[in-house]
Formats: structure tokens, C-alpha cells, sequence
């Protein structure tokens, strides 16, 4: 299974991946202008890869200005009967890279989890999952995903930053996925408010960051991208 | 509850109603192409509203060549922390017309139900709330949607039509919605696979179809969506 | 549909429903405690019609002290391969003489409160439908429950009785759910605390309460529940 | 995580867990009379330790004859307001030893089985957690359940014995849960119809096994009992 992994991140490049969650800006002009400007960052940058997961009805909006587009989550069908759900298999026609799974919104059964991955794997593309803790972040690596991003709840949202408040849940998620799954790129979010957890998160071992908030509601998200890339940019090379 | 109704079908017009559901063709070009006959027959007919439910990534695509463009689902939620949902709220800048609820691919609760309505109604949008029985058509109808459609689910994708082989489910859900919501129009779904299958539903009270095989499986779309108007027209004028 | 209404309370008998939650008085002692004195209760009181909801687990225990004993929830199953669910077919041969469904805390799509309110039916046992609104309280009713609850979810469990704090959602309740199904009793629920909130909700046209931590929550549930009968039946012959 | 595995199998004790499921001997007499014949063969075979997972309302009744009782599922809750579920915290009064977890037929989220995972430990009591394949095992078996059934979704109930049709399931689950959690025993279950394939199971190395139909749809589901435990047992002696 840890041999089946999709993806593996080169190892100088940290992830920055922004769900757009439901938020009003992921569905007005700055869903956009932040793809556009991810498209600039990622021609700047070599040393961060820019993920958007954006909402379904914005992907071919976004997806014509950037390339590292991102569903927010996809269901565990192939083509067929299924009114309103965004079929995995799909996802071989779809504009999109990849797509978050089990985040902490949008739970799924492991027999989701497992049927989706497998049609996301066939379509060539990728998928971050997510977990509540070490302990979970440990048994869906087990399943091959391309990335995991552990996210304790109870910070999601409260700009509270997890690579604050909670360092061992980081190092631990770390050292869990990484008995299992040897390599795979573990990612950490929740309550990641600026540059400096960022940085502080990466140091504790994460390969990036899944954030939301930080960027959606900020008053002008791509001049915020922007900037907090600088600044992580800035203290990676010191 | 009935008065606060917000679509009433004018006299002379039946609803063709189209869903998408998530076949093939609902994600490839032909999702395009028949959004275009779709305009084209719109101009032609003045007897027909075409309604088309596609699926939320294809939303901004068929709506910049139709403009009754509707979305399969919608969730029960204001804009803020949902990933992976389509929250309906959103419908208010979004270019679809309406949405399908409570699909038999999508059961909803009735809690659901009730919430996204009424942010379909905040968003001046409307939407066709689906029941499996007579009894299931007149609750909803209590809830007052824009139109309500019958559709038998063991004959759903059977291509035996419900027109012909339960025509007294269309005639009781039209005799029950009508008793709780007078003049609330009633469509009817499952199995409709021609045009006088159409012609019979209409004939039953029946104010319109909901269909998705009958145009999606078909080998051209948009041709099998002129030719299935075009006789109904022809039957209605006789 | 109103035709089918299975159960008419009796003129001048009001309905106490006690539902054990999942509070650990429902699992202790005190559910039996509850039980033996709810058996006295009915013998010297003819003006009231106590049920006790209790968890599965306690149901032959109960039932043993009790006859109106109730579930709190079936699930739309006949019996078979249903691991770890309670089928509503198994009321046939349990010592449940209902059951509660959609409670605010368990909501249920339409397809299933149909499906288990036809095997209630079948197995000859009653049903309590509940509903966050007089709207959905009057959608349930057109499905022929035998009474409906209206319990506004946003006072459940908060000790501000919905009789006082907003006394227009019960007789709200009381005029959709007669428009739909005339003479179907309706109870009201969420923050009754005392016996003079029951004698409120009677005032305004409910036929009984639906309680839970008023009594459950009481030192001495037993002692409680005899003191808010003896209270409200003395106040009612006033 | 593997280091908190709570409950290890003697080194020659063969597991026979019944999943009464809700078959109708689930609920009448002879749910009754299996847990006495259990009692009975407990007693005179030191070999085999036989589990009955119940329906939730016939628990204590089935537990007052036999020790080792299970519950088929419960809720990642707390004690509270959760009105018709299981709260996996009332296992500490409960009569139940253990609970299985997502199960087949009853499949959760990773969220609500590392809750319910809590809790069971918490109690003091076991939990088998089922998987449809090898990969859902290991993944499971990384939070650290008493023991791992892994069984093929789509020979549940065929008759088709997973031991023989599919042999390298089984191999395959053992290794890669050894992988993960050392130790750990894993019960093989689908399709298990006769002594000889559960001795086939054994052998493959699978620590035991779960079935249902197998007992609950004979016509003396404790003679069956019996009979099965007398040949394997003879079979294990040769």
C-alpha cells in the first residue's frame, strides 16, 4: 500500500494549499483574481507549490487561469444515477488536479474513502486527506493517498494556530504516517493565521499547509497570498 | 404555507425538465451542445419551458448558452465553513434559475428540506422538490416549492414509463398536492423514455416531465431533445 | 392520508410523553423507578396518558413495570441483514407500543418516515413524528402519524418552555397539522420545565407535551414525575 | 497505537462470533435459547470463545444467559441528548462485553470510530472492527480495536464461502494487519456456511470468524451452534 503512493513532493518545495471552503469569496470575483495570482506566485516561486480547492461550480473559472486547481471533495461513484454528487471518476474529464477528501466538514466512511481513492488514482490525479489526529492521519496513509493534512478540529477556525497551541499533534502525525507510510508528505492545518506558523510548522516536520481563513476572509485574498508566500519565502532562505 | 408559493406555470405551458444526473455526457461536450439546442428551442416554442439540471461544475458553462440552467442539489447552508458543499445561499450569485431537492439519488430530511427552501426563496430562485409516492408529493407540497415531481423510484431508469405503467401515481399526487397547495404544478418522473409518454403524463394532470435517460443515454443529445419537443408540440396542436 | 390517522386521543385525556434521551438516568435504576411509577400513576389518573420513550437496551425491562412503553426511534427496515439497526418490523413481536420518529436529535429523510410509519401501521403500534416547525409539522401530518410533536430545536434542553417563550409556534402548529389532518393531536415540546408550562401548551390547543429533561435531568425522576401529573391534573380541574 | 491494543486471543482459542444481525430468531425465542446453548458449549469447550452480538433490545434478556454478549454497533456519544442512538459511554453499565464497529452493513466514519474506539476502551470493554478488504484492515487495525473481521461486501450472505472463494483475502488482511498492529487477531467473515470452511479460515490464519445467516437463518439456530462447534473442534484435534 505505502508502495502505491501517487505523489511524492520534491524536497526542497513546501505545499501551501488554500481551501476556499463556502465562504462568499469563493464564489465572487476574488475566487478568480486568487487563482490569477497563484498563477504569477507559482512562475515566481519555485519553492512552493500553490494548491486552490476551489467549489465545483468555480473549478472551470479557476481552472483556465491556474493549473494546480483542487476539488474540495468528490464522491465515491463512477459515472451514472447519481443526482447532485460529483462523481470520482469524473475526474478524469474534470480540470481539476486533484481533491481534498474526509476533511473535517465533509466526513466520509473508509469505504469511501477507499472507492474514491482508487477512482482518483485511475483518473491520474491526486488527493490530500484529512484527519483529526495523529491516530487517524496514521490509518489513511495506510490507504495511499497522495498527501494527508491532520487538522484538530477544535482550532479549525479559531485563529488559533495548531503549530502553536498544539506542536505535538504535528510531530506526532508526523512520526505516525511516516511508520506506515514511509515519505508521504504530512500537511498541518487549523487556526494557521500567519507567515510565522507557517514556518513554525514546516520546522516541527510538516511538509505545508492546508489553510482557509487566512486567505478567504482576509479583505483582499490574492494581495494576501501573495504576501504571506513572500514571507515564508523570505524566511526558508535565511 | 400554499400562498407563499413562488412559481405558478402559466396556463399553456408544460415543463420539460432535464436532468443531467451525472452520465457521461453530463461532464463532455455534449453538455454544451445541449444547452444550445435548449436556447434554440426556447426561441422556437413558446409552449415548452426546457429546464436543464446540470451538474455544479458544468453551471457556468451551460448557463453562458441557456438561461434556464438549474443545479441537482443544493445544502442547507448560508455561505462559511462547508467544503465540499454547495451551500444554497450561494444560488443567490450563482446563474442557475433553480435546483432540484430531495431527488430519489439524494434523499434529504425534511429539516434539510425546509432550510434550503427557504434560502432558494431568500435567493429569488426555485426549486422542484422530487417524492417517491402521492403521500411523499403532498408533504412536500406543504412546504411550498415552486413545483413538486412524482417519481415511482422502482421504475426510475427502467424505461417503463410511469405514464403507462402507474398512471394513477400521477393522477393521485396531482389530486393530493392539489388538495394541500391548490394550483401547485406536478411533474412526473421515471421510466418516460418518448414522446408520448409525455403526451400521457400531460394527459393524466401532469403539468410537466422530469427526465434524464430519455435525452442523456441518447447517442446525440441535443437531436434526441429537438425530436422529443417537437412531437409533443405536434401532439399538443392536434 | 387523514383518513389513515390511527390513533384519536380520547377527549379529556392529555398526553405526557417522557422521552429517556440518552441521559444516564436512562440507563440506570431510575429507568425502572420510572417505569413502576409511571404504572401507578395510570392507575389513579385517567385524565392523563403517560408514555416513556426509553433506549433499546431498557425496552423488556421497562415494559415489564409499564404497557406504553415506547422506542425512540425504528429505522424504515423489514427484518433481515440490518446490522446493528432496529427494523421497524421487529415492532410486531417487541413490547413497544410505539415509537418516535424524526426527533429533533435524529432526523430522517421523508423516504424513511414513510417507510417505517407503513410497518408502525403494519405492526399495529403507534407514532409520535416530530417536527422542528409548524410547516414541518404540517408535512408529517399529511403522512398520518398518530400525533405530531412541534419542538422548535433552538429551545430543546434550555429550561425556556416553548409554551411561554414562543407561544405562537404552538398554536401555529395546532392550525397546520388541522388544516392537513383534522382531530390529529398535537404535542409541544423543547424547554417545558414545570407543570405550569404544561398547562400553557393545553391552553393553546395542544393535546399533551413531549418532555425530556424536566424529568430525566430530576434528582428523583420517579418523585417528579408524580409531582408535575399531580400539579397539572389538580390545575386542570380547576 | 498497536501498543494500546486491549485484548490479545490466547494462543489456541478460535473465535465463533454470531452476528445475530436482524433476522426474525434475532427477536423471538430463539435469541433466547442460543445464548443458553452458548453458555453451554463455553463450558465444555475450553477452544473456542463463542460471541453473540445481539440486537440492542434484547441485550440484557440474551445477557442473563451468557456472558459474552456483544452489542452490533454503538454511537460515538457521550451521555446525553441523543434521543434513539447508542451512547458508546453506556457500555461501562451495560451487560454487553464488547461491540462490533463498522460493520458491512453499517459502515461510520473514521471520526465516529476513533470516538466510539475511546470509549469502548474507557468502558473496559472490546471492540472488532470490520473491513471490506486487506487495505481497510490494516487501516482500521492502526487504531487499535481488540480484533480486525474483514469481510468481502459482496459475498455477505451469498453462501460463498470467503475461505474458499477468495483465500487470499484472508492472507492478505493477516499480513497486512500484522504489519501494522503485531499481534493483532483477525476474524475472517462472508459467506462462512459449514464447519469446513471455518476450518479453512483457520488455516489461511485468520484467528477466528463471523458470520450469521450460517446460525441465524437454520431452522434450530442452537443445534446449528452446537453441531458447527463439535466438527471444528474435532477438526482442530485431528
Amino acid at each position: 500500500m505505502s508502495g502505491e503512493v501517487h505523489y511524492r513532493l520534491e524536497a526542497d518545495v513546501w505545499v501551501f494549499a488554500v481551501n476556499y471552503k463556502a465562504y462568499p469569496n469563493a464564489f465572487n470575483n476574488h475566487s478568480v483574481r486568487l487563482a490569477e495570482e497563484a498563477a504569477r506566485l507559482a512562475e515566481e516561486y519555485s519553492g512552493v507549490r500553490i494548491i486552490l480547492a476551489v467549489p465545483a461550480p468555480i473549478l472551470y473559472t479557476a481552472a483556465s487561469e491556474y493549473s494546480d486547481v483542487w476539488l474540495q471533495h468528490v464522491d465515491p461513484y463512477g459515472y451514472g444515477s447519481h443526482t447532485g454528487y460529483l462523481p470520482a471518476e469524473a475526474l478524469g474529464v474534470l480540470p481539476a488536479r486533484g481533491t481534498l477528501l474526509n476533511h473535517s466538514e465533509h466526513k466520509v466512511t473508509l469505504r469511501h474513502l477507499l472507492k474514491a481513492l482508487g477512482m482518483v488514482k485511475q483518473a491520474g490525479k491526486e488527493a490530500i486527506v484529512c484527519a483529526d489526529t495523529p491516530e487517524e492521519a496514521a490509518a489513511v496513509a495506510v490507504l495511499g493517498p497522495s498527501m494527508v493534512a491532520v487538522e484538530p478540529p477544535e482550532l479549525i477556525g479559531t485563529g488559533i494556530p495548531v503549530s502553536k497551541a498544539k506542536p505535538e499533534i504535528i510531530t506526532r502525525a508526523v512520526e505516525a504516517v511516516d511508520r506506515v507510510a514511509p515519505g508521504m508528505p504530512v500537511l498541518a492545518g487549523a487556526g494557521i493565521s500567519g507567515p510565522e506558523d507557517i514556518v513554525k510548522a514546516l520546522e516541527l516536520g510538516a511538509r505545508g499547509v492546508l489553510v482557509a481563513s487566512m486567505i478567504m476572509k482576509a479583505e483582499d485574498p490574492a494581495a494576501r497570498l501573495r504576501s504571506v508566500v513572500e514571507s515564508v519565502e523570505r524566511a526558508r532562505k535565511r
